[in-house]
């Protein structure tokens, strides 16, 4: 913090943070080195260590404003006066335009070397899994409530639905013939009326 | 293979696949070096080189011994003459039995590194993943066609339903209430018939 500062170039910042992602994401956390990052932003090691003390500062920006985007769009995405069906629907499909937009950041973000082993997640991290967590859990909680969810356990029916959506990023094909939100939705339609049939004879 | 080789001891050949694939579920199998794996399981870097070429031996002999080993512990457990709902939940049920015995090894071959990308799998992992995948669809489609299930696309249902289960190895805690089949008995009620009540009514 010695001297002045220049102001830092916007577009070069942007360019190491695309860079790093698409690294994190190719090769994983551990397997990638500063000076890769350097090359592949096209920016000298100085500049590089000028804007990011080290490769997990360049990490944390990566997967808390990735983090940070996904538990605001999917808030704000949820409609106030709807059913609970209806809300799980959007947070399901919200979430599923999220990562496909930020493919690489989420890819980064869900690495085993983070996620498998609470001590090495920050706390932030933490936090912002746990919040993202809650909102599904109190919609599932409201739909059991108004009696439009028939739920035995609830932190469960939500693991089933994260799992799901977590799990897209080891298959998920951008240029596959549906995208990620008709895949959402279509897991919605599954979680919410089962794949057995429902007649009026049963 | 010049030279006569001596019987391989069972024990340290044990003793070795147990600590690598520790080491691989905790570290990754990057961070892993066959240093590691020989402290860790007491034995002499020539007595490791004497048994396993290199790394990538060590883990393909672990992940083809517990993949090898899923795809016949479902196939057995299959009961012949059943529904296809029987024979969804046995699928479900008895691969997270699998899972939680063989816990260290799925987590190994389950890392990224491996299967985020076909080109890092080798041919027989490959093979046996689509083996299993199609296991599965057949019973999808088997119910289907008995109009025992309501799908409008079989390979995603399988793709929601083996995300819940590759999913576990990220969080399930095998000191927690319920076990892995447990767990996987719940799902099949939930992807069976869904969350929303069947009603009389409806």
């Amino acid at each position: 913090m010695r001297g002045k500062m220049r102001e830092p170039s916007a577009d070069k910042v942007t360019a190491i943070l695309e860079t790093a992602a698409e690294l994190f994401a190719s090769r994983g956390y551990e397997a990638t080195s500063m000076r890769d990052i350097a090359q592949g932003a096209g920016v000298s090691k100085s500049l590089l260590y000028h804007h990011f003390t080290d490769k997990y500062q360049i990490f944390t920006r990566i997967t808390s404003q990735s983090g940070l985007g996904l538990n605001e769009a999917v808030a704000r995405a949820l409609p106030k006066d709807a059913t609970a069906s209806e809300q799980l629907e959007v947070f399901m499909r919200t979430t599923a335009t999220f990562f496909e937009e930020n493919r690489l950041s989420w890819i980064s973000a869900s690495q085993e070397f983070w996620t498998s082993n609470e001590a090495q997640m920050s706390l932030q991290m933490k936090l912002r899994r746990d919040s993202f967590e809650h909102m599904l859990r109190r919609i599932l909680e409201d739909g059991v409530k108004r009696g439009e969810f028939q739920v035995s356990d609830v932190r469960l029916a939500g693991r089933m639905i994260l799992s799901s959506l977590n799990w897209m990023y080891r298959w998920y094909n951008p240029a596959g013939s549906r995208d990620a939100a008709e895949i959402a939705g279509e897991y919605y339609r599954m979680i919410a009326f089962g794949i057995t049939p429902r007649g009026e004879a049963d």
